[in-house]
């Protein structure tokens, strides 16, 4: 065997390590009773260190330096994988096994506190876990930077948006900040211009809500034979490719929050189903980073399922679900409840307007904490602040404010930028799908989601991580990504 | 650290990764869509060769033969820890590497020829299945015996029965065969001279069912806050002492069929749960053997909740559940149809007056093809005479006779006798129990199960692998495992 082989080898049963914990992520969310966290901590724990330790073996660092100096006889998506497994080693070898293993339990234990402090608006209770997890983080991302070549915070971002940089998100990120308030400001005015639209008061029975999920789902192109629809506090999309886990919460007020969450996650779905199966277990067969998926939910959720078109075919499912025929039925007051802007506190509950605002708020904080200018204990505050200068709104309570997300309690640092920008990327798609597949919407309208699936499966899914992600997008889409399609999107959909 | 400390730390890790082994085994029956399946054979490989590599890390020889030497200062528990890290070692070990992958692809080949030829009676399909799988048992079989200094068979029982020896199971199975024909007969002659206790014929609703199980689960003492109660094909006990997972099929003809199956698995749970926790993921905090595993169900489901006490307590649940008044619903028809015997071909829906039969059949000749004195091809024709003989009965064809189970297919060898060992120590704990424990059976008429529960949490449960079967039958109930308890509780329930 050559050393490509023998690395590809290794790499497949660090795959099948990793499509493990995968599963029992899951599992602790969508099923475990509490009473079994702390031994799943433990058996997380010891998956994450063992990956780490086929991950660091000695052998890999010498057979990585023999392949890349013996590579003519390559392929191009050999290449790829070869450069990623240079990428992943790096991460892993950086840090060392004791602080792997470390890292995991604090993160399993803040985040089981977390669970609770949120419900109790109780920040103290989990503030010296979060302490322990930030710890835990800047250590991992000052010895990371050095390895990488990057800043602390690009060497913990690079997790989730693989060759991201700070300049490049100032920049994007400034250019929203330029717009949007303005923006917001002519949209709210034009929509409080009119009277608000009807509302379905509910109630809406939990089975079925869950049974109008699964078959717009499975109309979009979610196979059942592949994948699982299920309840989670904080809904997600787990899993493997071959075995894609999406879950939801529903609230029997309102059924629009619970489905919408699931067509985001659908979204998510989708893109993990098509990744290339000739790469399973390789990591060029794994999806470019948390940015391109978040497009991908997004294409879905926002430029899909919030459009007239898509609710128009919607409204006849819904209508007979739920015996619904009053206004509140009508296409019009579906489209305007799904595009209803609002200055709110809840990021999981903010419209694509306001969006942005929650993600540069956290994008600011994190960097904060990890360079040591913002200490934990003053979150709260920082917090209150920052949320009322972005969007003028004030948080009464932690649970709304600081607890909201998971993300921090459970070691996620430097992943919030990736919403944003995949924001970015699913309006540049879905402009340059609109553009080169003909009749598009009224394919939408009509419930055909093929010609659409097809073409992100060409463009994006099947690629997997052959490509950086700014060369994804600009291939796929013909130039590099910008603001100009996201706010063109928002022109279109909210002052037109 | 000792070479002890070592082993522990070692050994602790080897749990964790044999933990997540058995949740992802639990996934895979109670949640994994089809299509997962390859994928999760992966992990599952994975999981099994990591394993593996860190039970036979060239270390651990060493550091067991230095723990031995220097064992002084240990206490029982650790000294019992030790005892039971050698065993997993010297089974793990003993078995080269290919052989190891031999007798895998072996069995998974087989079993998934299996499951067409039993539906088809199609013994000649599955033939040469199991002639790959015997050979390589014999093969594992012959270097364990040489290792562990037993007999061969005995040395396949040792996986599920530590300790167990084939002098003791003849004996005791020719106790059984020497009283148990005339006392079927007997119980037949007289449950025939009475007319059949009326059926309740249902529709049971599915959710009634399920709701009527929790319901019993957590009066008899299991925790949800450390269980869960789920659907799958075979019904099994799985997870985690921290997080039990047990699950059942509905039948919606038939409510006691689930919950008599609930009940069994209720009794695995409770063992599972009651191990000691100050042990857990070391070897002798683990359950002491299917034998003792099978005894937990046994006692729950065949001796507490087949009884009339039990029946009483259980009646107005099931006739408020089911919305149930007539005389179907009535102490003495449930009793009746919980306590109906017959001479049966399949196993697992035998009543405990037969089930030996089945067992005692299978033991005769697993043994007989290890020894090399029945091959395979003659299999079907020893079943029959071999059933006729003990039972009286003979199948019309394989899927009915020696396709039935899937221990053999799937390379399960030695593991039949724990099913009566099970019913024996059953037997004899609970008549233990009841000598022991004032009022014990008002007690459970009255719903009041914790007295037993602690009894057994005493006796059995919290004492993990410290002693083996033996020594835990003796020390819990003050003589050496017989047939004595067995047979009188037959006599008792069924004659008197």
């Amino acid at each position: 065997m050559t050393a490509y082989q023998q690395l590809e080898e290794r790499f497949r049963r660090i795959g099948a390590l990793e499509q493990a914990i995968s599963v029992l992520h899951w599992d602790t969310a969508a099923m475990m009773p509490e009473g079994g966290t702390s031994a799943r901590a433990e058996q997380l724990a010891t998956l994450r260190f063992v990956a780490h330790q086929h991950m660091t073996a000695p052998e890999i660092e010498a057979l990585l330096a023999e392949a890349e100096t013996d590579d003519n006889w390559l392929g191009p998506w050999q290449r790829a994988n070869l450069r990623e497994m240079r990428r992943r080693w790096l991460h892993a070898a950086a840090v060392p096994g004791a602080l792997v293993e470390l890292e995991s339990r604090a993160c399993s234990e803040c985040e089981a506190v977390w669970r609770r402090a949120r419900l109790e608006n109780d920040f103290a209770a989990v503030l010296p876990g979060l302490e322990r997890v930030l710890r835990a983080e800047r250590e991992i991302a000052a010895i990371k930077a050095e390895r990488l070549g990057c800043s602390p915070y690009e060497a913990l971002l690079d997790l989730y948006e693989p060759g991201g940089s700070i300049a490049t998100i100032d920049r994007l990120f400034d250019e929203i900040t330029s717009f949007l308030p303005d923006l917001l400001e002519n949209v709210l005015i034009r929509q409080a211009a009119l009277p608000p639209p009807p509302g379905a008061p509910g109630p809406f029975a939990i089975e079925t809500q869950r049974r109008v999920a699964m078959t717009l789902m499975e109309r979009i192109g979610f196979d059942f034979a592949h994948g699982r629809l299920d309840v989670s506090a904080h809904p997600f999309c787990g899993g493997i490719p071959d075995d894609v886990r999406i879950t939801t919460r529903y609230n029997e007020s309102d059924f629009a929050r619970s489905l919408m969450g699931v067509l985001h996650e659908t979204g998510h779905a989708l893109y993990q189903r098509g990744l290339p199966p000739e790469w399973r277990l390789q990591p060029v067969g794994r999806a470019r980073g948390m940015a391109v998926h978040e497009s991908q939910s997004l294409l879905l959720e926002m430029q899909i399922c919030r459009s007239r078109a898509f609710l128009t075919h919607a409204a006849p499912v819904l209508r007979e679900a739920f015996g619904g025929d009053g206004p509140e039925w009508e296409i019009d007051a579906l489209y305007r409840r799904q595009t209803r802007v609002g200055r709110g506190l809840i990021r999981v509950d903010a419209d694509e307007v306001t969006y942005p605002a929650h993600v540069i708020l956290r994008y600011r904080l994190e960097r904060a904490m990890l360079a040591g200018d913002l200490i934990p204990a003053d979150l709260p505050g920082a917090w209150a602040e920052g949320l009322c200068a972005l969007l003028g709104v004030t948080p009464d309570n932690d649970g709304e404010g600081c607890l909201q997300d998971i993300h921090w309690y459970d070691g996620n640092w430097g992943y919030f930028p990736t919403y944003t920008l995949g924001a970015l990327i699913a309006a540049q798609l879905f402009e340059t799908a609109r553009r080169e597949i003909t009749d598009l919407m009224p394919a939408i309208e009509a419930g055909e989601f093929s010609p659409l699936l097809s073409w992100l499966r060409e463009r994006i899914h099947s690629k997997g991580s052959l490509l950086s992600s700014a060369e994804l997008v600009e291939e796929a889409t013909g130039r590099p990504l910008g603001t100009a399609s996201f706010k063109r999107h928002l022109r279109e959909r909210y002052l037109n």
